[in-house]
Formats: C-alpha cells, structure tokens, sequence
C-alpha cells in the first residue's frame, strides 16, 4: 500500500514536470515558427505584417487552437471552499485533504465576480505566466539595448525635442486620455451602458499614462531596414525609449494618488505627493542605474590598467557586465524605485563610459549578446500578446468602450506632436517639417509597456476592462499602423531607400575622414542647450579621464595642486590621446573611427588591412542604433588586450 | 473603505514583486563575487580553490546570513487545515478567507512528519526555486556547451574506452554503491541507528544510480587550464559527458522498477522491465536529439543555397540555432524521455553538420552564447548548491550514512575505473598508464547532476536523508578533490604545464601542416573498431554532403541511378571540395584549417593576413574542448556569407 502510494507520487510529479516542458515547447515552437517567417519575409521584401505582428498573430493562432483542443480544467476549479479559521491569506498554505498534506502556494487576490472565469481551460491557465516574470526577466534587456544602442550624437543634437517630447508629451497624452475617457464614461453611464460606481476619474487618468507608453519597435525596425531619415529616426527613437519611462513612473505615481475623502475631488496634498513621487522616483532610479554603470566602469578600469588584464578573460568582463546592469534594475525595483529607468540610464551610461574600457572580444560579445537577448525577449512579448487574448480568464469587452479609447488615443497623440512640434520649431535652427510630424503622429503604436503596465493589475472589473481595451489597441495599432509604415513613407516623401537615399550613401561621409565630424561636432555645440555644453565640458575633462581610457590625462584638466592626486588617477595610455583631437571622442561611434585610424598610422600593417578596418566601424556607426535584427559586423583584433598593449608601447 | 482595500491589495502586489527582485538581486550578487573571485584567483595562479568551489562557498555563506538575519516566517504556515470537502488536490485551490477570495496553487505533497520543517524562514522559503527551472532551464545549455564544444578527433579516437566506462563504469558504480549502501543501511539497523522499513534494496540501488554521475567540470577546468595530456582530458570528459546521460536514465529506471509483492525480493519480470525502459529511454531520447540537430542542418543548408541567405541575418540564424536545440530537450521531456540525453546527443550532432552550414559570423555567436550560457547557468547551480544547505527545510543528517555513502562512492569508483583500465588495456595499443587511471580515480567529484537527481524527489524520509547526503557529498569532494587537482597533477607527474609540457607546444605542430593530421587519420582508423569505421565511411559518403557543403559531391558517391536526385541534393560548393583531401573534414578543427588554408591559397590575400589566420584557427583548435572560460579567438571574416561567395564565384 505504501509502495504505491509513493510511486504514484512520483508518478504525479513527473507529469508536473512534463507540463513545465511542453508550456516552454509552445513558446518555443512560436518563436521558431516566427523566425521562419521573418526569415520568409525579408527575403521576399515584404514590409505589410512586420515580426513582431507575426509573432502576435502567431500568438493568437495558438491560443485558438489550445482554447478548442484541449480539454478544459477539472471540476474541483471554480469552486470555492470556506475556510473559518484563517484570518488572512497565508504565502504558504498546507492542506488535509483526505489524510495527505498538500502544499500550496498563494498566487493572488480574486474578487467575487471573477470566480465563475475560473472555469477555464487549464493548459491556457498554465500558458499564464507571472506577470513579474515580465517585469523582472523580458522587459530589462529590451530596455537595456535600447539605451546600450543609442545613437548617441544624433540624439544629443536632438535632445531638447526628446526630452520635451518624452515628457510633456506624455504628460499631455495622458491627461487627454484621461480627460476624454472620464466624458465618454459619463456619457455611458448615462445611457446606461455602465454602472456609476465604477469609474473614477483617477480610474481614467491611471488608463490615459498607461496608454501614453509608446513602442514603436515595429516602426524603428522598418525605418532601419529602410534607412530612414536619422534625424527623424533619433526623434521616434529617443522619444519612445524616455516616454517608456515616464509612462511607467506617471502609471505608479497616479496609482498611489490616493485623495481623503471624495475619490472625484480634487485634493491638492494628494496630488502634490503624486508630482513629489513622480520626481523622486525618476531621479532615484536614474541615480540607481547611472550608479551601477559608474561601478562596473571603475571595475572594468582597474582591472585593464591598475591591477592586472580582466580583458584577458572576456567571458568574466561579458559576465560581469551583464551581471551588474540586470542589478541595476533588479536594486531599483527592490528599493521601491522604477526598474526600467534604473536599466536605461544603465545602458546609456554602460555605452558612454564601460564600453570604451572593453577590451575587442568584450565590446562585440556584449553587443551581440544583448543584442539576441533583446530579439528573443520582444518576440516572446508579442507572442505572449498574441496568446493573452485567449489564456486570460476575465475579459471584460465593452465595445462602445473599446472605441472611446482609440478616439482618445489618437486626439492624445495629435495634441502631444503638432502643438510640441510648432513650439519646438520656433526655437530650432533644422526645423522640424510637416511630413515628420506627421510620421511621428502615425509612429504611435503601443506595445508590451502598455500591455505590462495593464496586466499588472486586474483585479477590479474596472481593470479588467481596461486591460481588454489595452490589449485590443495593441493589436490594432501593431497590425494597422505598423503595416501601413512603408506606404506612409512614400505618401509623406520622407527621405529613404524609397525615396531619394542611396543606401550606401551614410557610409561614405563617415568611413571618409575625420574631417566629417569635426564638422558635425561644431553643429552639436552650436544647436545644443547651455546645460548640455555645461555637462559636456565636465564629463569631457573628468569623468571621462576618470572611467575611461579616452580623453586628456586628468594631469592637464585638474588645476595643479590636485596633481598627485591626478597622476595616480590618470592611466598611462591617457597621455598619447593628447596628441589627438580630443573632442571626437564623446561619442562610441568616433571613438572608435579614430582608434582604428591612429592605429592603422601608428602599426605597421599593411594597407590593404588598415583601409578595410576602417570601412568596417564606418559600417558598424550606421548600424549603431539597431534595434531588432541587423547584423553588424565588428572587426576582431587578434590580439586580445589593444588598450593594454598601447600603454606598454 | 472599498478605495482603502484597493490601495491595499496594490501595495501587496508590489511588495510580492519586491520580493522576487530581491531574490533575484541575491543570486546576481553572489555571482558577482564569484566573478570578482574567480579573477583573483585566475590573477595570482591561485589553483587550490576553483570558480565552482568560490561559488559553493558564497552560496553557504549567504545562506547563514539569511537564515540569521532575516525573521522567521508568519505563524499561519506550519499550521495544517481541514477541508473534508475536497476529495484530492486540485491544481488550483480558492479559498474564501474573511470575505475575501484567494487563489492558491498547488505546489507539492508532504509527508505529515514533515509539516513542522515548515515553520522555517520566509525568505529562505523563497529562494527554493522549483526543481523544474533547475531541468528545463539550467541544465540545458550546461550539457548541449559540453556536447557543441566536444573534440571530436580525440573522442572518436578514444571512443571505445569511453563508452566502457560511462555505460558498464556507471553500471557497476551503480551496483556497487547500492550495495555497500544496503550493508550499511542493515547493519544500522542492527545497531538502532535506522528504522527498518525506511530503507528497502531498491533505494538503496536508486541512491547509487544518483550518486553515480560525476561532475569533473572543476577538474577539467584545471586541466584545460594547465595543458595536461589531451588523452587523459578526453578520456575524463568524454566519460563524464556520457555518465551524466546514463545516471539519469538509470535513476529513473530504477524508480520506476516496482516489483510485484515484496521489494526487497527480485522480481525478474519488473527487473527486464527496468532494462528495457533503460535502453528504450536512452535509444529515444538519442533519436529525438540527433533529429533535431538533422532539421536544424537540413535548414541552415537550404537557407545557405537553394532558397537564399539566412546568413545574411546572422541574428535569425542563432535564434533558430538556439531554440530548436532547447526544443529537442523540451520535446523529449514532453514525450516521457530523458531531455539531457537529448539534448547532449544534439549538441554532438549540431557541431558535425550544422556547424558546417553556418555563416562565420553565426559560427562565432553561436559558441559565445553557448559558452556564456554555460558559465552562467554553471554558476548558478553551484551557487544554488550552497544555499540549499539552509534553504531546504527538511534535511536529514545522519553522520554514520553519509560516511558509509563517503565509502561506498571510493569503493565504487575504485572498482569502476581500475578493472575496466585493465580490460581496456589489454584491447588498445596506445595503453591508459597507471598515473592516468589514478588521476581519474581521484576525478570522480560529484556535482550538479547528483544534486539535480536528489533533489527532484524529497517526499519521504530516506530520500531527504539522500539528499542531504548527496549535497555533503558534493561540497566534500568539490572542495578536496577539486582543490587537490594541481598537486596531484604533479604528485603523478601526469604531462602539463607543471611537468615538462611546454605551453606553446601543441600550437606548432598543428597549425604547420596538414600532413600531421593525415599521420592522425591514420592512427584513427588502425584504433577505432569497425563499427564506428562504416559509420564514418556512410558519414563521409552520404550524410556530410547532403547535411553539409562538405564532403565529396553525392554525385560522386551515390551509385550511377541516383545521379538526378543527387545533382539535386548537392550544393555547387562541394564540387570544388573534390580537389581537396576529403578525409580530413570529419573534424571542425581541421576543417576549418583546410578551409582557412585553401582560401590563403586560391584567394588574393597578402601574405601576412594568411599566416595570421592559420594561426588563429590553430589556436582555436587547442581551445575547442573549452568548458569553463577560455577565451577563443576566431577570425570573423569581413565577408558575411563565405560559403555563398565561394559557390558564386
């Protein structure tokens, strides 16, 4: 008897364990089928259903086919057992249920309504998975390279827009989406197609910053195929990669909004606590993740130059990189701060400063790296979408809500682009023209930001709606405006491969000289704020001395009685970087046009090599701001340890 | 108040998110120490304690820490409800506690005298991750690296002798132990140390099976690092590889092995039972594994000729490299057989012809990634070893079995290595000397896999005391042998880096000619026995120019009927390979050489990048058994797509 009993226990488990793989195999089965068709589809050039629409479709396709194959749950599910002697809901929770003791785990708070949804279908209910699986594991690569891959002199030259894009812009897309959405609930209620009690306007607002996250990754990646006006690019770009941020932080902030006594009233305390919250939580995560990036570069800096060569091992440096930038976010949301821009401003900070200390192999493993963990991670996103639709239990679909949405959404994105575009264009030299606004308007796609931000919370019917609502607008916009991005660009004449670029025109210019960039550098200081110049200045004669290996020795910046102190901080490599202009080296891409020209000058290779060194990075500058699939081709230097090297010369 | 319990109920998911981050931020940080340690070390030659004993130790420490600092869990758990409603355990529970409704999942059964371990540590409790993350996660990439990075040419060449020992090695170890184990388990009862019913023969035989699986990944490690005799390194690691693979059917043969009335009894019927699960589950698994490997092949080849270039997306192309090799784990784990036999067999397969197929940038992303996955997941286990420790509530310690398991697995080892030596040295003409048979008598650490065996079934009494036994076991062997590595290494006066190997030496010859490796063939085929010659032969003819651009065109091999079909398999590139000593291709190593060596030749090149490139595939060579964290070097090509170019042209 009790032999039995223990096999089939084990018995018992090793189906547990069965359910595990196959849930894994259908993902991984998507994906797979996903990549064939990208693969399919970039042969045949066809832009209408991008791969992130595809893996969705996909998505879609397969939660179909589980909701009427497999059979549905067991019995014992949906019903619901009383229990009078617990007084609050354990993690832990053992059960005697016919003389054996189950363990169970808590999962979550359900409200009353939503019993009768768990009926459902239990292989879709184990396709559910945890939303912190997304927050903590899917979201910060994607988030990371973004920021690893800025395209960082475009950006600058454009960082005023960004900034006023990314965060008044989203400010005034949530508040008219909140603001739309608390008039069209109020008319429904009013015709009776919702009850009174179950929107507030906080309810709207909460909806209106979490439909403000944009995700244009579809666009970016097209506009990238097709070699899309940069300017244009780095303002979609920047705007989306900030505004992700802000929608998150405003998401939070709102939540927490919490007024004494009417929840429709307007309480001023409560709402300065909001904007004190909003601005303590983004300056805490973006010190969190700037922290962290100034870490590892210190580490990456001592170990190449002080103590001994952490390049010699570049799987220990890939390691160690990629280990302290998951931290960033990880810290950031263990401190109560918002992970996301913990690991953006990790990114951008990691590129600016850590990269230039990598040795060769490093800097293309890393690259690579988050590069195929950015690819895996959105696609995983957009099939999960896909799947949501189905393994979701409590959608609530009110259509006349559903349209009130996207009306909103789209008056939203018109009143962010064209009155910010109008008040930008009267301070900019390069205006901003007409076709590029609208771009930017038709660019507004939203994505798994807005989808995670909207599952997160499900557990009121009002939630519910609007995570229905989400999810539905995700697809329309992925599908509609994402397939529509390449007859747009012809409609609106915007410079690319379509119309007017020679694809290999970028290269030349920049492959040519450095002359180019000189050039491009007096425009920047010219177009740029006073702050800016301010900032660059300082990192220019400081920080960049300091954490990295580029830039004057800190001996000929710090006034002279610092010098001791200046010496021992300076590497020994710093010291031949005087002789060249030091001012092309703020940005990855230069940075490296010039490492490779001082050293085609200075090594005595032969010709053939030095030139074709050359055109190699000039490749890898354009390539730069990839986002989904480009293959980027890095020139690896035999000999491991370049920086080192150069010093001991 | 409705308001005041939404606010509420947010604030608890928050912190349940918290939480997951924080366990994560653990795990991260333990292996940031572990990487910063691991440098120390590798910078002061430190050999006495490896990376995974660091990681082992970081782990305990960071337990005690926990388990002294942290609270203790809530009253609530520990404490086992009634519900006489409930028939059996439904696989999600909802409970109404004081109005409000929770979900619960189930997580596991327990033994009833295991209901108060469970009044233990919160956070401790959390950091437990579920045994199917370690399988279907973890373990993976582990065991594919081990596959992908195989040498082949030294394992084929000792390919009888390692079959030897991992099958009929790991079978009398198995035996061995299991005996010893049910001596001692009697005689402990005899003297009222043990119960009489907790253990019966085929426990016992189960223990052994488990412990059987030897983990040298610490040993290799050194000896990759100190250059000892590539024999012996292939000797020790291709054993290991298979081990693994045959440990894990074993114990699940044997768990699985019921017999009818009496177990202690032997019943034949369910013993032949047993045997032919064995072979079933392995023969499956392998088939399962190579096919994957074959469609993958079959893909990158159609991809790189008939249809166009995947490899002009590099990224697609280790997407589809990744996940169809993580599929051939999962889909052997759905259909009931062993996943890590699976997808060993695939990483072998993946290296003869996929590899092949890939474009050089692919080639390099490939290895990389596995690589890194490897360390990483490598660390964790280790780290996880540590933790588990304190973690695991329900350890069991008994001094007098886990020093009958310390005998019984030296005994075993012992019986394994030292009587098959001798039946194998009476077979080959190159024999296994008498250091070399210590050394691998004192190679037999016990890592990740026993572990992974014992912790997936915890239910009753003597598997928690197996468990704890294994774990100690590990930690014992880890530390002493695994630090006891290098003074042994000269102890034996075994050739390395210690004694009389000069570390440039293997570079010379190989990378010099290609003569050498014809001498090799040679040797090659005089020691191998025939079945592995018609293998080679069927290979060589059929499968390598219809999976791979290698190998003599089909047209050439198949007989003369065939000629429309197999002018329709062939891909133009093979023809050329007609004019090349087909022979030396069945190796990547040396085809890689042949390639790098024919483009020197026919291609325009300057004469300093040729030998530049001969030296680095040679060096790459050396380094291709690479487990932990060589760093390689490979030449990427400036071209994306050099087979297509090739067949161009």
């Amino acid at each position: 008897m009790e032999k039995l009993k223990k096999y089939v226990s084990v018995k018992d488990e090793d189906h547990f364990y069965h359910q595990g793989a196959v849930e894994l195999l259908i993902f991984n089965f998507l994906l797979i089928l996903t990549i064939l068709t990208i693969w399919l589809f970039k042969n045949h050039r066809f832009r209408f259903l991008h791969e992130t629409g595809g893996a969705m479709l996909y998505g879609l396709l397969m939660g179909l086919i589980i909701q009427y194959v497999t059979k549905s749950a067991d019995d014992e599910s949906g019903t619901v057992y009383e229990c009078e002697k617990l007084k609050s809901g354990p993690s832990t929770l053992l059960i005697n249920i016919t003389n054996q003791v189950y363990e169970y785990q808590y999962k979550r708070e359900i409200s009353h309504h939503n019993v009768n949804g768990h009926q459902g279908n239990a292989m879709l209910q184990k396709m559910t998975f945890d939303p912190s699986i997304f927050f903590n594991i899917l979201l910060p690569p994607i988030i990371f390279h973004a920021g690893y891959s800025l395209k960082k002199r475009h950006f600058f030259r454009n960082l005023g827009s960004i900034l006023t894009y990314a965060f008044l812009g989203t400010a005034i897309s949530c508040i008219v989406i909140g603001v739309i959405m608390y008039g069209f609930v109020k008319a429904m209620v009013h015709i009776g197609q919702l009850k009174q009690w179950e929107f507030h306007f906080t309810d709207c607002l909460f909806f209106g910053s979490l439909m403000s996250a944009t995700d244009p990754v579809t666009v970016l990646a097209i506009f990238h195929e097709l070699n899309v006006d940069t300017d244009l690019y780095t303002l979609l770009f920047g705007e989306s990669v900030l505004n992700d941020a802000v929608a998150i932080v405003l998401t939070h902030s709102i939540s927490i909004y919490s007024p004494k006594e009417n929840p429709n009233a307007f309480d001023a305390a409560a709402f300065f606590q909001s904007v004190g919250n909003f601005l303590g939580i983004f300056a805490g995560s973006f010190a969190m993740g700037s922290s962290y990036a100034v870490v590892t570069a210190l580490i990456s800096f001592m170990h190449l130059t002080k103590f001994t060569k952490l390049c010699e091992f570049p799987m220990l440096e890939t390691g160690l990189f990629f280990l302290l930038s998951w931290s960033a976010f990880l810290s950031a949301e263990a401190a109560g701060l918002t992970g996301i821009v913990a690991v953006l401003f990790c990114g951008v900070t990691q590129a600016h400063y850590t990269y230039n200390n990598l040795s060769p192999d490093s800097k293309m493993r890393t690259k690579q790296l988050f590069e195929f963990m950015n690819f895996l991670a959105e696609n995983v996103i957009f099939c999960y979408m896909g799947l949501a639709l189905f393994t979701f239990q409590n959608h609530i679909f009110n259509p006349l809500f559903i349209f009130g949405a996207l009306v909103a959404v789209f008056v939203a994105r018109a009143s962010n682009i064209y009155p910010l575009s109008f008040l930008l264009n009267l301070g900019r030299k390069q205006k901003i023209p007409r076709n590029f606004q609208h771009m930017m308007m038709f660019s507004g796609l939203r994505g798994a930001i807005a989808f995670a931000l909207a599952i997160r919370d499900t557990d009121s019917q009002p939630k519910q709606m609007m995570f229905t609502t989400a999810l539905l607008i995700v697809f329309f916009t992925v599908w509609v405006f994402g397939g529509g991005t390449t007859p747009m660009l012809t409609w609106l004449q915007i410079r690319s491969v379509l119309v007017g670029v020679d694809p290999d025109e970028d290269l030349k210019p920049k492959a040519a000289s450095q002359s180019a960039s000189n050039l491009d550098k007096n425009t920047t200081k010219a177009e740029s704020a006073w702050l800016f110049r301010i900032w660059y200045g300082f990192d220019h004669k400081y920080l960049k001395p300091l954490l990295t290996h580029t830039g004057p020795p800190l001996t000929s910046t710090l006034p002279g009685w610092c010098s001791p102190v200046a010496r021992l901080l300076t590497s020994p490599s710093a010291y031949g970087d005087e002789l060249k202009d030091g001012d092309t080296d703020y940005i990855i891409d230069n940075d490296e046009l010039t490492e490779n020209y001082e050293r085609s000058v200075h090594t005595p290779a032969p010709a053939q090599d030095s030139t074709g060194s050359i055109q190699a990075t000039g490749k890898e500058d354009i390539q730069e701001g990839d986002l989904g699939l480009g293959g980027y081709k890095l020139q690896l230097q035999h000999t491991a340890c370049q920086p080192q090297k150069n010093s001991l010369a």
